[in-house]
Parts: structure tokens; sequence; C-alpha cells
């Protein structure tokens, strides 16, 4: 992407401190001599170049205000920090060139079959910024139902490693975990590290944050330590207590992804081509050589048949193998939340129950911890088929788990306490029942509006599970958050979605009007 | 969409003069107290509402400058245009209500039907202003590729018709046609309407401006007369002199239609089912009740063979006939442009040439026009057929169709001269030969490079035709541009692809060699 312009006299850069999430844009005044003598102000896409030929593609805003001079192009804050140069340094603007690769997305919805090479240009010409996010939304519904085959979720898979940075261990074994996802609060993975730590196996764990959800395991992490680690320090922690648990956003890992990923979640679509390419090109960057996938299914999970999950774990099993991974599928139950807390700081607080073993620690989350953590020691270690869990339990029991917990909190920089929400709301049963249904896409929705992840110690604390009888009078769920804003937007919503959790009720109903 | 909130003070709305193209933006500063008590800082989207339950829903921007104060909420042209207030005066923010609308298109995207009232929510919501960029790029996406038959075509065509104003003429019969494109210089509207009120047909004509080509009927009758008429204007021209070739964009017809356009642009991205549903809305919001379809079908123009409008225009009389309107589709040569000029001002020059009669007149577009008028005349009197092109040819000689143009440019507002472009490139042919190629499609990017239609006297002269003899040093085309850096990027654009015109000279070539 070497087109430095020639002819055209510098601009001078100005941040202009507007974040326009992860569209890059520039600002250039309409009345400026560069926007009329070139014919920028028809453009909506435009080439920005630095000294040291350096450039990006981003969008481009015209402004017919005086926010700028003339001899100023505006960069926001995405575009400022993709550029990487001084106030005032000079930057030239051009047209950019037709993006090539744009012709095999729209190959791909008209149904075609892509090659390797088709989804590198893809690939290569997202990460390097050329991609509105209109077409970035394009490719996306276009990979959806069922069109990309095995064939070429793997080249889309290796594309995407191939687009970043690769973590060496330097280790014969890396194992990894992924939780396919859509059950609020169900986060085992702090646990599970713990355990198989305590076990003497040596599991180098990075994380990501929430994308949909209202936390990701390092939203969760970052409320009792420290996780923003570099390469570096991760491995003196790995080292010296045999295993961590950072976020791995500070390694470039399947950049790609992470644009694919905000689009995604702006649509609400997560096609099953991109999920796998998304998941194992992140774990397969990070270094891991064996992975567990935790498929929960339930009709408000994601997956939300066993037949969907079958189909699910096929195509995880056939990519994984054509990349040299080894792979096991778990299928769990996806019924209802885990543990009691959802959001980062409320989720923190079950891993502390359950690693501390306290009377009333959730037993669903402990219980479903040391299945996953079991199955991954009988992937590296020569164990009894169903031994792995038992194992796994006694490292809990006999508090070995927590010690290491408590150990790698302490290598990446101490042990914190979770903060607590100011503001809560308490929902409350009006009759007495039974629990027979729980609806994790709203309950997430719920966790979500009240400010979670963004702000730790929001989310939703459950007090019921699926079965359990209420008394009228008693409360259901909780919602904590860190404003008055955010929990009026959680209430509003609560109060128009009644079937959040439903009781069986409607007999007895029914009797009284009789 | 009432949801004005009562818990929060107003901000003082602030005009910003940022250009953000379609999508409306506003602009929060984020130590406001009311972004922090609301936690709008983690939202994309937000809901502005003003004295009097008006509402817009738009991208939400955070500032970490101090480009605004605390107390003021920032607006860009698009969505300042949208609430239509005041300066100052009081807005009110909240988090938009989950699009509900948005389940349809995901049903789409994986495959499923669409009912009527789907199609009418979808369109509800994209005309009220609640889909981001990406929504519209993914529901465009799932549309391609026959994702929707003829029964979801006239669905859609509908509900587009129905979500805005609809002309009524008072007229028992009224005449409209549409060139499916894709054939750069194909200006025979006016000529087409000039004939047609010739022979006595009342023709109110709205015509488009440029999508996707280097000029638009409405782009190019600009450079000869005013267009932007409201309707009364439009009627009293149509009483005085029997037709009218105004711009249509001053009457809101299918306003769906101009959101999802500006999206298929950007994706280059096409659709048959949307070009179906396109045409026929704005046909049918503009009164027609007859309308003829030129399709041109060509190697490099938008229908690329006859296979393949034989499929457009089965679809596009099924749609038409369930809603009413009488089709008559035409078959066109579309191996290359038409007349000499492509670009509105030199498009105009060969629309001059052809009404005057002038000796050197282009006779392909003289022919075009003269048979789409004369199929159009036949939908509508009781002639023999083929009678229609005979007599349309007749007002072109006699010279009745120039005065009815005069005419007709006069009671719009006065005739005026094409400008003429200062800067010029011409293409030398380097050896003789014949021409045996032309890129439609490069062609209209050297004519948009250059700066058509927004430069008006922008675009591309052609010197030669398929066929033609072509003999060393003489030009092929002239590149005409309105700035030399336009100038420069069209060239460049030239320089870069020699395949634009090919010239059958190789083997001459290898004689010399030998």
């Amino acid at each position: 992407m070497n087109f430095v312009p020639e002819r055209m006299a510098p601009l001078r850069a100005r941040r202009m401190g507007i974040d326009t999430h992860h569209e890059p844009t520039l600002y250039l005044r309409a009345e400026s001599p560069v926007c009329r003598s070139e014919g920028f102000e028809s453009l909506s896409r435009i080439l920005a170049s630095s000294h040291g030929d350096k450039c990006i593609i981003a969008s481009l805003n015209i402004i017919t205000s005086d926010l700028i001079a003339d001899d100023e192009v505006g960069f926001s804050e995405a575009a400022w920090k993709r550029l990487n140069i001084e106030p005032d340094a000079p930057v030239w603007l051009s047209h950019p060139r037709p993006v090539q690769s744009l012709s095999h997305v729209r190959a791909k919805v008209y149904g075609h079959r892509l090659s390797q090479d088709q989804f590198r240009e893809i690939i290569h010409d997202i990460v390097s910024g050329q991609y509105a996010e209109v077409h970035l939304a394009a490719f996306i519904t276009a990979c959806c139902d069922d069109q990309l085959d095995d064939e070429e979720i793997t080249s889309l898979t290796r594309a995407m490693v191939e687009s970043g940075s690769r973590i060496d261990w330097k280790l014969p074994v890396v194992l990894d975990k992924h939780c396919v996802g859509g059950l609020p609060g169900n986060r085992t993975t702090p646990i599970v590290i713990s355990i198989l730590t305590a076990c003497g196996v040596t599991i180098p764990k990075t994380s990501s944050r929430a994308i949909t959800s209202p936390a990701g395991t390092a939203d969760t992490m970052e409320t009792l330590t420290h996780v923003s680690l570099s390469l570096d320090e991760m491995r003196h922690v790995v080292n010296s207590v045999g295993g961590c648990l950072a976020w791995g956003g500070s390694v470039r890992l399947s950049p790609a992804d992470d644009l694919l990923i905000q689009v995604e979640r702006a649509l609400d679509i997560d096609s099953e081509g991109q999920l796998i390419a998304s998941v194992l090109s992140k774990k397969i960057a990070a270094g891991a050589t064996h992975v567990l996938i935790d498929i929960p299914v339930g009709p408000t999970a994601k997956v939300r048949s066993q037949e969907a999950a079958d189909k699910l774990a096929a195509s995880f099993r056939a990519v994984a193998t054509q990349l040299g991974l080894e792979i096991r599928i778990l299928f769990t139950d996806g019924s209802q939340p885990v543990g009691r807390g959802i959001g980062p700081a409320l989720e923190a607080r079950d891993i502390l129950a359950v690693l501390q073993n306290q009377a009333d620690s959730p037993d669903d989350l402990r219980d479903r911890a040391a299945v996953i953590a079991g199955a991954m020691l009988e992937m590296v270690q020569d164990i009894p088929a169903g031994e792995g869990v038992r194992i796994a339990l006694e490292q809990l029991k006999s508090g070995a788990a927590w010690n290491k917990f408590m150990a790698i909190c302490a290598a990446q920089g101490g042990m914190k306490s979770p903060p607590l929400a100011p503001y809560r709301y308490a929902l409350i049963a009006h009759q007495d029942g039974i629990v027979t249904n729980i609806d994790n896409r709203k309950l997430s929705k719920v966790a979500k509006l009240a400010g979670a992840p963004a702000d730790p110690a929001a989310g939703v604390e459950m007090h019921v599970h699926l079965g359990q009888a209420v008394e009228s009078g008693t409360p259901m769920l909780t919602i904590h958050a860190e404003s008055v804003g955010e929990l009026n937007y959680a209430v509003d919503y609560l109060s128009e979605h009644h079937d959040i959790i439903s009781l069986a009720h409607e007999r007895r109903e029914k009797e009284k009007h009789a």
C-alpha cells in the first residue's frame, strides 16, 4: 500500500479528541484549497500518509464550520492511534485505490466458494484498515447460514492467524479452553486454571474481554488483580507459579477478529463459520496445542439444540484437525445462568466463594469447573477416563486450587477485592410458584443495561434457580448499578419483560378466580 | 417511537458543521454529568428528542477534548437536518430501544422468507432512522443472490412506496421510463420526453441524480435548465407545455430507497430484488401507470447476458403486474457507450446535437431515443407495432421535438448553455488498429475520477466506437476536469488500465518484429 502522492502540499495533523468507535475518521475543511483542488469533498474514504511511508485509510468527514483550519487535517481517536504521529506532523492526503479484495466479498455474497488466497487478501485488507464498517458487515452477512464449508473455515482461520502475532511459549504442550457462550455467569476459567496449575500442569492462559456478554474472563479477573500484562510479564508469571490469567489484548492476536467482532456485535450476528474461525485463530495465535471447547446447549443459550451442537462440534473438529490442533468438545447444560452473579465483580465473588470452599458457594459453578478441568487433565495426562473430575474436585477441597489462585494474583501484581455497586433494585415475586424458565438472553440484557461490563460492579445477582419454589414477597434477582441512570434503564427493561423468570402459578391463580 | 425520558435535564443543541454523509451523528462530552450519570459513553447509538415529541436515532461520538461544552450536544449536518431544531434548543438524550425489525433481517440472513408485514416493519424502521449503516449493509447483502422471490420483491416494493409521498397527477395515464443502466452516455430521456410531448402525450417526468454512474438525467438536465421544482411548479409546467424534465428529489418518493442506495453504492452491490423494488417503488410513488424498462445487455453493462436479462425481465413483469402497473421491456445493445459524452454537460451537448439535427450528431443516441419513444407511444396510442419509431424519428427531423424541449426548459425557468471544463487530457493511440472492445465500467470510473457528476463539466468525451479504424497518433478519448487534481487521478487510472479501449493490432506488430 505504498501510495504516497507527491503533488500535494502536506497538511498539519490535529488530534480532535473525537471517539468514533472503531471507524478511523479524518476531518477536512470544505473551504480548504486542498479539498477543492483534489476533489476530496465527494469522497467517503481517504488515504492519509505520514513521513516514513506509514499510511491509513479512513472515513472522511467534511467540516463546514471553523472547527479546524484550512491547513489542518483532523484525526478521530481511532485514526490518531492508527497513524501514530505527533501533533502538527505533516500528513499527505490522496484518493484511496479501489479495494480489490471486495470483489471476493461480492463473490461470496453471490454464493461462490473462496480460496485460501482470496481469504488471505480479504483478511489482509481488513487488518490494513481498507474496509469500512459496511464492507465488514457485508462480509459477515455473506458468511452466515452455512455459506462457508469446513475447508473455507480452515482457510479463513489460517488467514486470521497469519494476520497478527503468534505467541511461542517454548512448551511442548499448551492447554487452552473456550466456552461458546450465551450462558451468563458461566465464569469457570479462573477456577479451572487454578485447579490445573495445582495439578502441576503449566497453563499460560490469555482471555478476552466481553464482546456481547455482560462479562468476559479478563473483565472478571480485572476486579481481582492486574491483567494487562506484556508478553514478557506473562512468561515471568508462568515461570514462577505455573500459570497466568491475563488479558490477551496486549498482544496482537488475530487482529482481524477484533475488527469483525465489533460489527458482529452491532448486527447481533454470530455465524458458525465466523465463530469457529474467531475462536480457533485466537487459540492458535495464543500458542495453544490442545484446546477444550465447552458448548452449553439450551433454549436461550447461544446453541439451542443438541442437533445444532453436534453440527458445530463436527465443524470445530474438522477445522482444528486441519490446523494441527488437538481438540476435545464438552456439551454442557445451557438452560440457566451459572452461579449467582452476572457481571465482572459479581462473578468474581462466586469464584472466590468456590475457591475458598465457602459454605454457601454455588455448587453448579464448582461442578462445571471441575468437569472442565478434569476433561482437560485427561487430554494431557495419562489417567483413566472419569478420573479427571475427581482429581479436580480434590484440588478445590484441599485448598490447593485457592493457594494457586492467590499465587497467580500475587505474581500478576497483587490481589484486590471486587467492588460493590452503590445502586440496587430487587425484583420481588408477587405470588408463590415454582421457577419453570429463565431467559438467559434477557438476563444478559438487564446486566448490560445496568452497566456491565464497562462498570465492573454492575450486573445481576440471581436468587433463584430452575425448579426452585419461590414465596410471594421474596426477591428473585437484584440489579446492581454504578449510576442511577443505568439502574433505571435496567429496571425499565425488567418491567417490560415479564418472562425473564417464569413461575408456574397459573393453576393457583385460576383457583382464586373460581 | 414516543420515548421522551423525563429524568434527565435537557442539553443545548449545537450544530457542529460536520458532514458525516448519511449517518446522523451526535457529539457528547465524555466528562459531562449527563454522559456519566446515564452511562452514555458505552453506547454506539443514542435517541435524541426535542420539544414536540420529535426524535431521531443517531450514532454517538464521545468528545474527549473541549470541542463542546458539558451542557451541549453536538449535531452532524445529517442529524441537524433530521431533527430540524433551532440552535440552543433543548434536547433530551436516552438509550434507544432495541430495534425489533432487525430480527427479520437476521431471519433473511438465515434464508427465511419474509412476509409483507415484516418488510413493512423493516422499511418503517429504516425510514425512521433506526438502522445504522451496518444494519442496512446486512439487509442489502441478505437480499442478494436470489434470496427474494417475486412475492417478496412485491412486498418490499409496496412497503417502500408506502414509506413516502405519492404524486397524484390527476391524469388517466402517466407514462414513465427507466433504464437499468451501466451504459455510460445513455442519456435518452430528455430526447424521449421531447418526442412524446411533441406527439401530444402528457408526460410529467421526474428523474434522479446519479447513484453509481457519472451522470443521472437530473444532473444532465441541470446543466440545461432549472430542475429543482416543487410539485406545484411541476404541475404548472406540465399544464402549460405538456411535459416536464424535473428532479424527483424535492418530493419524498420512496425515501427508504434513498437510504438503501447509498449503502449499495458503498458496497458496489445491486441485487436483482433491490433493483426491481427500487425502480418500481420510485415509479409508482411518482404516479406512473405505464412504465417502459430499457435493459441494455453487454459484457460490461450491468446486465451481462441475455439469460440474465430474461430472468430480470420476468421478475420485473411479475412484480409490476402484482402492483397494477402496465410494463413493457426493451432489450437494447449494451456493448459500448452511447453518444460521445460521458458526464452531465458532455451528455447535454449530445442531446442538443440530436434535438437540433446537427450534422455530426450521434446517430446511436438518436436511434435509441426514437426506439424507446416509439415503444412508449405504442403503449398508450392505438398505432400498429413498429409505427412508433417512425413517428418518433419524424418529430426529431421536423424540429417538433426540439421546439418542445425549448418550451419545457423555458417553462422550468429558462434554458442555459452546458459548461465546458478548463482541464483536458487526450488519450492517443500509439498504433493503428481496429477498436474491438470498450470497457463501460472502467470508462465510467475514469469519468467519476475526473469529477463527474459533482463537477458538471467533468467526464469523458469518446472519439471512437466499436469496429472503428484508428490511426496511430489520433485521440481515442479526452478527459475533461474542473480541477488539476481530479484530472491527474483520472489520468493515473487510465495509465494503469490499458484495456479500457482495446485495438486489434497484434498481427501488424508481429509483422513489424518479423
